[in-house]
């Protein structure tokens, strides 16, 4: 598993840091394409087990190649690139759901262990993929329509009395390839363009719900399964931006059913490493909203809120490696994302942080080592706590001052 | 704060990677000095607080230098190479204690902030220095007396009618640089033999204890401190082996007595950073063994049973930035170190590590990254629970796996 740079160097990646001391002797290198803040806080896990990370990240600056100590400079759609990451690595898995099924074919050809295959990846590459093999296993989704013409589109129109929602099958990710239309001309409109443009189009009824979860569960190649407690969710603007886990006024039979929902999905589409099920809640009715196979947004809370974080529990996983507890450490525990605002505040980064942690002590803030831009994910703030509103209310706090370096309540220190 | 490899490359340390990417922009760098653990698990707290890391480095194979982005070999008794992992840093650390003071007064010269200070460092550096300055300062220690001569050791030995403990001034860890010598003869014989090396020596009463305890704190350059609850550290041959959190039976007035005890002590000497203040318990009276000023052993519970990790509040304080909370997760974490046994066992690392989740999915492996040799620190291995007895229990029959490859209980998976 030991690498040395001549084994990495290949014709389209270049090894950043042609170090081959990286990997602790005898203990695995798992290769992990893409180089996002996921990508990173696996790094960070990875580290406390003693194995390693090998990164093919795009550039050197990116959240996780500023991290990681094996990095290879390549492109996720070039083989060749995806070749030298995998080259002796134990397992590949995934920053990012958008890497080519044949290339990761070509890699399970040459005896590589692709984790998830691309097989299960497919239903989180493409959602009518997805739609139609959840309907066909009799998982609660949403009434859905491929869309190839204008007239589809007008059809589901009909069908679903104007409620409708139109997703590009492929691609789309934090509310892009996710449109609402006003009404009939203004789909036909978007319809018209999108398709002239060649993307590939489904329409679902627009659920009205009260609330969304999300079911989170890591499933090994050897079939192990293990679920975290649901977590009620909340988007502004198509983005995730906070996670109170567990979810609150949620029943245990509830929270027992959707956990094994969620685990159901994990074994029927045979998804290995962590699965986030998105669902939408109304009043106790639930439907699946998006899935993502890998570690996700909603479920960062664990790194501070449960017994085994999602990334400890990604690699786990991937390596066929037993489980680890899913049981929450507090009461609750709520996960607010700070994404850049409009401007940048004048108060450095250090200096708003510093004052956060005066106010509140407990508040763990994870960065993610990325300049700002507006609405771009920076980092997140988790906080645990008794009580989930009082918590959610200091962590929307914590990570209003982290973003624009003022308390939203007036708040002045004593 | 952000650097390129032509600032760092200096005359006598090699910069490893040349990955001039290594820094977030806008956030601090760290230099570390020393390539062990401790600088590994500070790597880590770095990377989720969106910080860097710049690590003074022995070898690249070491335990720190695998899993760091920016890496200088050097040696730590070099100036030259203390400069270069310094230059830009916002502030220097350290791994172990063993860096000279006038290269450290150098830094300071340079306007460099180095953390904890020299005149801090100091005590502990020199075992003698410390003794005299604490009780100068009124804290309780066991009676002493340095030892130039043969003539001082009998004296000694007289006075504390045989209840001997000989130490190294200087450069002692683990047990190394400490001997109890079983009678007057050994004494004189021992000390004869290392004074004719050149061994700076003194002399200390053995104290009769009940158990070991460990009080640690972090303390800022602003002043800010805080306190972790103390907890009871079991030694084997001189190394320490177990760690329970909160010290069990401990009294909510004794463990505030030592907590307050273990801030005057920072306060009082100008610690900086993580302090540990290892204790004898003797009914009830304590007195002080030995300090530690950086991340300790008896520490590393704090990474999955505290609100806020060792590693963490080390570089929050050595940057002066306001401490994190220190309240305990569970109602027990209990850490056992893994040692390497007397042979390595044939099942690999992975496979050990799978037994162990197999049987206690709750135990939080951390492991270092090094080749086995018998007697190292290979790892830790964290465990929260209800009960200390219980939970002692498990976490030692799980490091016990890790290290021999059987069940010390005899137990046979279901």
């Amino acid at each position: 598993m030991k690498d040395t740079e001549q084994d990495t160097e290949q014709a389209s990646a270049k090894n950043l840091h042609g170090n081959p001391a990286a990997h602790a002797p005898g203990q695995p290198v798992v290769a992990v394409i893409g180089d996002g803040q996921l990508a990173r806080m696996m790094q960070t896990a990875a580290i406390e087990l003693g194995q390693s990370v090998r990164l093919l990240a795009g550039t050197p600056e990116s959240s996780a190649a500023q991290v990681a100590a094996d990095v290879l400079l390549g492109d996720y759609r070039d083989l060749d690139a995806l070749r030298a990451a995998a080259h002796r690595a134990d397992a590949v898995t995934f920053d990012h759901e958008h890497v080519p099924s044949e290339h990761l074919r070509a890699l399970i050809d040459a005896g590589i262990s692709v984790q998830p295959r691309p097989e299960a990846l497919l239903y989180a590459q493409d959602k009518l993929e997805q739609r139609r093999r959840l309907r066909e296993l009799g998982f609660p989704v949403p009434r859905f329509s491929a869309v190839t013409s204008v007239a589809d589109a007008e059809a589901f129109y009909e069908e679903a009395a104007g409620q409708v929602c139109l997703k590009a099958c492929r691609g789309g990710y934090d509310g892009h390839g996710v449109w609402f239309p006003e009404d009939r001309e203004a789909l036909t409109e978007l319809v018209t363009s999108l398709l002239d443009k060649g993307v590939a189009l489904m329409a679902e009824e627009k659920v009205r719900f009260d609330r969304e979860l999300s079911a989170m569960v890591a499933r090994t190649p050897s079939g192990e399964v293990a679920a975290w407690p649901v977590v009620e969710s909340e988007q502004k603007d198509g983005i995730c931006h906070r996670a109170i886990a567990p979810a609150p006024g949620m029943s245990k039979e509830d929270d027992d059913a959707l956990r094994t929902l969620a685990e159901d999905i994990a074994r029927r589409l045979g998804v290995t490493g962590v699965l986030a099920v998105e669902l939408f809640d109304k009043g106790g009715q639930y439907w699946i909203n998006e899935l993502a196979m890998r570690p996700h947004n909603t479920g960062h809370w664990t790194q501070d809120g449960s017994a085994t974080s999602q990334f400890e529990q990604h690699l786990r996983a991937v390596l066929d490696m037993p489980l680890g507890d899913t049981r929450p450490t507090a009461p609750v525990t709520v996960m607010v994302n700070t994404l850049g605002g409009a401007t940048e505040p004048a108060e450095p980064v250090p200096s708003r942080m510093a004052q956060v942690w005066r106010r509140f002590p407990q508040a763990k803030i994870h960065l993610y080592g990325k300049e700002h831009r507006p609405g771009r994910k920076l980092g997140h703030i988790n906080l645990s706590g008794q009580d989930a509103a009082a918590t959610a209310r200091e962590a929307d706090l914590a990570a209003h001052y982290l973003v624009h370096g003022r308390w939203a309540d007036g708040w002045v220190p004593a």
